[in-house]
């Protein structure tokens, strides 16, 4: 059934943290299918100090710890050592709040990878020679900053696992007219009942008369980027009418 | 030991994500103090369907299933609802790729609510009434499309309540040099040992110079930022000396 096999490394100090975010949901489904494969792999267990210890002071002085270069090369050895020998190396992204912003396009791109590797830090640092030695992206997933680099590897796998074909199962669809996907943000949605504490579904949506919810639909996107997102407007293929529309609700 | 109680809560269809994933390093031990209570709600509790079902096709076609909005609208009042009696209502965040963009602004807001609550949806869709009728902020992470609400929340939870007086203990001197805190990126770091791998730590940050050990990070940042974040530059308060270091490193 797998048309690829798809193989995710994540180095981390809390794997379980990993494990259970992940194997729930639907990449759990890709993982009982063989289309994914996930492990996560402690760097604590590769530390040569005899406390466990991962990390030290900064050298210069400075609040906080940083992360040794150490028991990460040894990690990073321990997992890749047959392809390193094969004079190769995995793609690794390195979560950090100095990297490039991870966006649906950077998702799209790395989807097409059948190898990844993913680096999760303390967030105030690592040391920087491991990182020159073994990083090849660094990437943050928003400008604001976190405890560690887990919640986002998860959130970046989560949305590069969903592009690979096979992964979203019968739903596979949904992946294609969504939010990113187009220029627009997505038009509102109504499910049952069609009635709901007085509040009713829009009319157009039960009419149907396809051309014109798909138009109801296309206006709505429209307002709703003006409202929330112009800045997305800019890069956008709209019509006159279109641009028009956004215009009365551009604040 | 406290000097506020904060409450969130989330309601998701995955609470032992959310659980596995908040409770284990620093927010766990911040719930330990008493400091920070999480609360998950599993909408899947509140629907009336005899199945359990809490999605239905949408109104007007369409791939995807909708969440209805009869079991989120009881979860909400099962969670609140002598509070809704009252006249009052919580702070309550959509995590939707419709909505504002996430930053550190946001979270610094955020970090003095004591009541939030998370709602994850499917991402694909919630029935816009519901939402209409208890959202008060809707909030992306970022520009990319996931699965559900889930990781989006946990992100925005970390992010939030690291700043809670008392969450990071006697590491909370971090949170004020991290980048984001200032305009910069943050600088480099390093850790013993002094060589590693035949890399050497820089010697200026060996030399006890506290003014040139602040200069040089404060150059190593601004390169950065000008490499990798151009567009950080343009809020930066930078001297004339750092606006032309800059200007070498701008493609």
């Amino acid at each position: 059934m797998a048309d690829r096999s798809v193989h995710y490394t994540v180095m981390t100090l809390f794997p379980e943290m990993i494990e259970a975010g992940l194997h729930t949901s639907i990449l759990g489904k890709a993982e009982e299918n063989g289309i994914l494969r996930i492990d996560t792999v402690n760097i604590r267990d590769y530390t040569e100090n005899k406390h466990k210890r991962v990390d030290d002071y900064p050298y210069g002085g400075g609040a906080g710890m940083v992360m040794q270069a150490e028991p990460i090369w040894h990690t990073y050895e321990a997992c890749f050592g047959e392809m390193l020998a094969r004079g190769e190396r995995p793609r690794l992204i390195y979560l950090s709040p100095q990297g490039r912003v991870f966006d649906q396009k950077m998702a799209d791109e790395l989807s097409k990878e059948d190898e990844l590797v993913f680096l999760c830090g303390h967030y105030e640092g690592v040391d920087e020679r491991v990182l020159e030695m073994i990083v090849t992206d660094t990437v943050s997933i928003g400008d604001y900053v976190l405890t560690g680099g887990e919640l986002p590897a998860m959130v970046m796998i989560d949305a590069i696992a969903r592009l690979i074909p096979g992964v979203l199962g019968n739903e596979a669809s949904w992946a294609e007219d969504e939010s990113f996907r187009g220029d627009l943000l997505e038009y509102p949605q109504y499910s049952r009942p069609e009635e709901f504490m007085g509040r009713k579904v829009p009319e157009v949506l039960l009419s149907g008369h396809h051309a014109r919810i798909e138009e109801w639909r296309r206006e709505q996107s429209v307002i709703r980027t003006a409202k929330m997102r112009p800045d997305l407007l800019e890069k956008a293929e709209l019509s006159e009418k279109e641009r028009n529309l956004a215009k009365k609700y551009l604040q």
